[in-house]
């Protein structure tokens, strides 16, 4: 039941995606890689060559699109015979690789939510501002479509599910994200820049007493305790998975913590209140039109120059609190990653390497047809299980913390 | 002895310097002012009648000019009668607003330095890689050029000279400078952010043991206990009047401290380290070559833009200790602004004012045939008294601490 894999995009999560497809190319098939530079996608190839990763000989091909050009892409999943097509391209090109999809029959799969370039957080749900409104096509054409399936959103969702199936009623969803590793840098994003930042410049939203709440960044934090990365501060953040989660555990409060340091929140306080962040382009006094967020893109690291020297753990969990049998349950459903064993096996650092894999194990129950919906799914829509026991293998396994955090630790399946 | 005025220039220095030539047109004669901009100027013209500042009925007018074009200078030096130029334009274009004078007779005074834009921080002496070039030319064609009238460098080397004077011995000029004027932005620099923060990016040079010494910015830093503003934390930075004091009192040490706030420290700290502050192009993702420095100055406010609002007070002055009759002794001579009452006569804030009084100053003084020098000449090079007696009259009044910072504190003259 092989399934070839197209793969949008050429970045640091790609990377880890082309690895692990060809980690698994007895069950995927022909692996393709495109992006609108093919040399990006070549050098990833020789990184596949490098680490011996293709598990059978098979197909291993680079090729160059325009992914904001349906037709183009559409095209290449014809020429390629792809059924499965991982979109981790930029943001900015998940509904025209999604229609590509459409108009084909094959089946789609991305990790982040799609983005308009001009404009900065919409209103929520942000799923239905773009997504959703493909989701009666889908299934009228029988089309597989599995919305944000990298780590958050994607993995943790897969938690949510997992912790509300053992729940009568759910009542919170804390989904906390912390990347307690260092890379050396005087400062530095783990991912596009200028996605990073566009997620910390507009309001954060989040999903309380059955309506959205509004906050502005770093305004809500606080402090937790974690397995092995210890305590850390983290600050109530806009995500994907809010949006989802609200919709399908309604009664649930649905909130999101990123974890930050004093130094990352000093920069980016600097440069949003100087408005280098701004996506609005200003004018310079010779008269040239430049966009501030795309000067300071250019001058930070490329994230991908970080995994050499990147070290430390990143710990990603949902703590989920609820009702069993009329009693108050908490479970904190979890995963460690190390940067280091990220750079080792895949060439990448700790945060692509957990946004990275989780795309496919998704690729490989659409082939198997656990996940093969033949509709548009969110992550917590699908059956968790075969999910976690893939990571397992895959190398990001899921814990759980019985009673919330700090209580008895085991593997998910223990 | 009328001698007619061009200015060159239209920022928030060339206000001042149009409002103090107005004010004293029955000495100065005609004024005339261009810049790049045509409307800049008229814009200055509009203020100086809505203050009625034209001390009596005169020539006032607006020119465009590109002040890097030698010859176009010149032409407007011939076309206006122009016998005295006050250039405080960009610190580009010095040099060929110098040929121009050179070329037509006209006397030349500025208030900064000459620097070239590709390059930071050039080896020291700074007036020896330019300036100082033209000396002999200037004796040989007897024309006068007063570098640096502003007010530091400038009226800070007529104090240094004042101090000096009185002493048979000098061992140490330190200038302090501190702006404790709030602008109740989020951050602003007083002065195009351009030259602002190119002063702060290179290695600070200073004069000690009779040799040119190097530290870095804000590797340097001390309280300074001073009249009116108080205690200040003051660093060391380049600064031009250094190098011309280092060459006429080589025997004692001089430095310059500039009083920065944590806050500025903070931004100019995170801007320099990412990058933000080099004036060498970076590329964006999408092709586009820009200068971060540009960018930088586009998003901040614009220097002139702060006056309505600007509050409390500025001192600057010299600390002077050397010698006299074998005894040790000590001078402080300095000079408090405030920043409203700027604003309120001449529609600039304090920075602006006190740049931009001293060369109008040396220019009456050019034209009373006091500073004709008919040679190129620092400010430290000429007699202090009747520059300080046109300040005390002009609104920046000189005064002393005898004995040091904390002395006995009098008029220059008591």
């Amino acid at each position: 039941m092989k399934r070839n894999v197209l793969i949008i995009g050429a970045g640091g999560v790609a990377q880890v995606v082309a690895h692990k497809c060809a980690q698994n190319n007895d069950v995927l098939g022909d692996i393709h890689i495109a992006s609108r530079t093919l040399s990006k996608c070549e050098s990833i190839l020789e990184t596949v060559h490098a680490k011996r990763a293709m598990k059978q000989e098979g197909v291993l091909a680079a090729h160059q699109v325009d992914a904001m050009d349906s037709a183009a892409v559409a095209a290449l999943i014809r020429e390629t015979g792809a059924q499965i097509v991982i979109n981790v391209g930029s943001a900015f090109v998940n509904m025209t690789v999604m229609d590509a999809c459409i108009e084909t029959g094959a089946a789609y799969i991305d990790t982040a939510i799609h983005e308009d370039p001009a404009k900065i957080c919409e209103i929520p749900p942000w799923y239905g501002n773009y997504e959703w409104k493909k989701r009666d096509l889908c299934t009228e054409k029988g089309v597989t479509a599995i919305l944000g399936a990298g780590f958050d959103p994607g993995v943790v969702n897969a938690f949510a599910r997992f912790a509300a199936d053992q729940m009568d009623e759910v009542k919170s969803i804390d989904i906390v994200d912390i990347n307690a590793g260092s890379h050396g840098k005087y400062f530095a994003t783990n991912f596009d820049p200028e996605i990073n930042f566009r997620e910390f410049t507009g309001t954060v939203y989040y999903w309380e007493d059955q309506q959205w709440k509004e906050t502005s960044m770093f305004a809500s934090g606080r402090e937790w305790d974690l397995p092995v990365v210890g305590t850390q501060k983290a600050y109530q953040s806009g995500h994907d998975e809010v949006h989802s989660l609200a919709a399908n555990y309604p009664k649930a409060d649905v909130r999101f913590w990123m974890g930050f340091g004093d130094h990352y929140i000093n920069v980016f306080t600097v440069l949003k209140n100087l408005g280098l962040l701004s996506e609005k382009p200003v004018m310079t006094a010779e008269g040239q039109e430049v966009v501030p967020l795309k000067v300071v893109k250019a001058v930070l690291p490329d994230p991908s120059s970080l995994a050499p020297d990147y070290t430390g753990k990143t710990c990603i969990g949902d703590l989920v609190k609820g009702v069993k049998d009329g009693k108050d349950i908490e479970m904190f459903v979890y995963n460690v990653a190390d940067h280091k064993e990220a750079f080792d096996e895949v060439g990448s650092q700790g945060i692509s390497y957990t946004a990275g894999v989780p795309p496919v194990a998704a690729a490989m129950l659409v082939a198997s047809g656990e996940w093969d919906a033949k509709t548009m799914k969110n992550v917590e829509e699908m059956d968790p299980k075969p999910f976690f026991t893939l990571l397992d293998k895959m190398g990001l396994p899921t814990r759980v913390q019985i009673g919330g955090l700090g209580g008895e630790d085991k593997a998910w399946d223990a």
